[in-house]
């Protein structure tokens, strides 16, 4: 069989024969619905999402790579370390069955270098014309080591306010890829695993906030932790690392970086005190070479971002009413 | 908004709007991308279902109920207690909220019912034409006590095989929802939570293997768990319990109902010594009241499972190449 049949969704023989094949690539062990977990601490980590990105392939990954590292991240970024996996397909039919298998591979790598394991599954077929191709969901636990909190509630006037890298770049893949676009200095998509970062940022600094700035970028991000901590944040367009690729497709389509999707970036609020070490320390990480101090937490009214432009104008960053680009995750 | 549009998918404040809504209707606490437990004990039980049913509503339930029931259900089934779930929407633009909000209400109500809690979730939208109105990702977390262990490895030879009621409900009731046919007696989904009944079972007798019968119906549970176990299984057909309006309509249609799904059917294998008893025992539990010894482990071919037709004869059970009716949860 090379393409997905409304069969392969049915729970017979075919469905069967694809669900083993996904299983190895995935390394599970006895076919259950249930896995049964080992748990020997406290506090678990518990967290879902849903991917539809169009394309299914993009620069730098693909919806499966994305539907390991988004699990992971926010697992990664409420403090907890990732520990476990779930993953359910939703496939259209006549879905490429090589294609399918190409990005369970791909999972499974993803899973691999996130230090996390895939241990149950689903699979649902929808007839041709009723889904787009591929939709997965993953759901992951994570565990939360005593004494780890974080929270905006936890946010302080002073804290330093701080990006682990280089804005923008997943939604500006997405959308060059659907729009055909290619850039001379090629970009690709920031979508990677999170938690050795983050494990290593708790370790080594007072971190009160983390958040992944994924739909509505890292405006959105930054005006939901206002609102929860009830704080002011003032950034400081300068300070705020981008591609140039980015930056210059984002003035070219007249879309702001701040509010494009990321797959790999992450927003934090750390003691003042810690975070030029802590951008130091950050720097040597893979994934926070570019990592970067973008502004800090002030008194004001509740809520309110402002963001202090190149050319020294003030102006107040809101919640978008949508994200500019659908289906980015 | 009465209808779901792109940007209720985007991250943005419409996004936040009907998040909020749901989120009001699971009670569910601060609005964080990953939910923080408790968890005093030491396994865990982990599992994930997506949900595709068409039609979205049918007698007895609709999609909402389904995905948690069926997450319930697994979790039930390994023998640990269900207590916390995740839940994912990925939803057609142009979906009507009301009907949305309406499906979120009735998974409330069947999560209050089960004793589980929803504490995360995630909501996706694409465009029109690309889903099929709403599919729903339900992932769940239980906790198995100390020296439950269900398996079909610890299936033993004479062993009595068991259902907790009449089967095949479920598909009889999608089949016949979707083809506009109707019962004089009405027929209604066996949709419920099997927790409570899982654990009655399990303190009252020796339970080594439990599954509930969903896609692929009794005869495809029954051929797993017989492979899995490397033994035989012998059903009696006169013992299985079905309404008169499954057998009806299957003989009607030519199907079978040891092969129709169903969504609060389970099959165990339990000690002989104890079978009588624990029928008597799942009698009086509200969803065990059809309770039925159907057959027993025997020795013989590993995987094979035989019915003894009413009229005297034999036959193979075996897996289904498919189920008969696509899109049954």
């Amino acid at each position: 069989m090379d393409r997905i049949l409304m069969a392969h969704g049915g729970g017979g023989r075919l469905m069967r024969e694809l669900i083993d094949q996904i299983t190895k690539i995935f390394s599970m062990g006895e076919l259950n619905d249930s896995a049964i977990l080992d748990f020997p601490r406290k506090r678990l980590a518990l967290t879902t999402d849903s991917f539809v990105v169009s394309p299914l392939f993009f620069p730098g990954g693909n919806i499966g790579t994305l539907a390991i590292n988004g699990t992971v991240n926010d697992i990664a970024v409420s403090g907890a370390v990732p520990l476990y996996l779930t993953v359910g397909f939703i496939i259209e039919e006549g879905f490429p069955v090589s294609e399918l298998l190409l990005i369970v591979e791909s999972m499974a790598r993803a899973a691999e270098e996130a230090g996390v394991r895939v241990v149950t599954g689903d699979t649902k077929v929808v007839n041709r014309g009723k889904g787009d191709g591929l939709f997965i969901n993953t759901a992951g636990v994570g565990v939360l080591e005593d004494g780890v909190n974080i929270s905006p509630l936890l946010i302080r006037e002073g804290d330093a306010v701080l990006v682990n890298g280089e804005i923008g770049a997943h939604g500006t893949c997405i959308m060059a890829s659907r729009n055909g676009l290619t850039f001379n200095e090629p970009l690709v998509s920031d979508c990677r695993p999170l938690n050795g970062l983050t494990q290593l940022m708790i370790k080594s600094s007072a971190v009160h906030f983390m958040r992944d700035c994924t739909r509505g970028g890292i405006a959105a991000t930054l005006k939901e932790a206002a609102t929860a901590a009830g704080k002011s944040i003032r950034i400081k367009e300068s300070s705020i690392p981008a591609a140039p690729q980015v930056r210059g497709a984002c003035e070219l389509l007249g879309l702001d970086p701040m509010y494009i999707a990321n797959e790999g970036i992450l927003a934090a609020a750390v003691d003042k005190a810690d975070a030029e070490a802590l951008i130091t320390t950050m720097k040597r990480h893979p994934y926070g070479t570019n990592s970067a101090i973008i502004g800090e937490i002030v008194s004001g009214r509740p809520g309110l971002v402002t963001i202090e432009t190149t050319i020294g104008g003030k102006r107040i960053m809101d919640m978008p009413l949508y994200e500019q680009l659908p289906r980015i995750c």
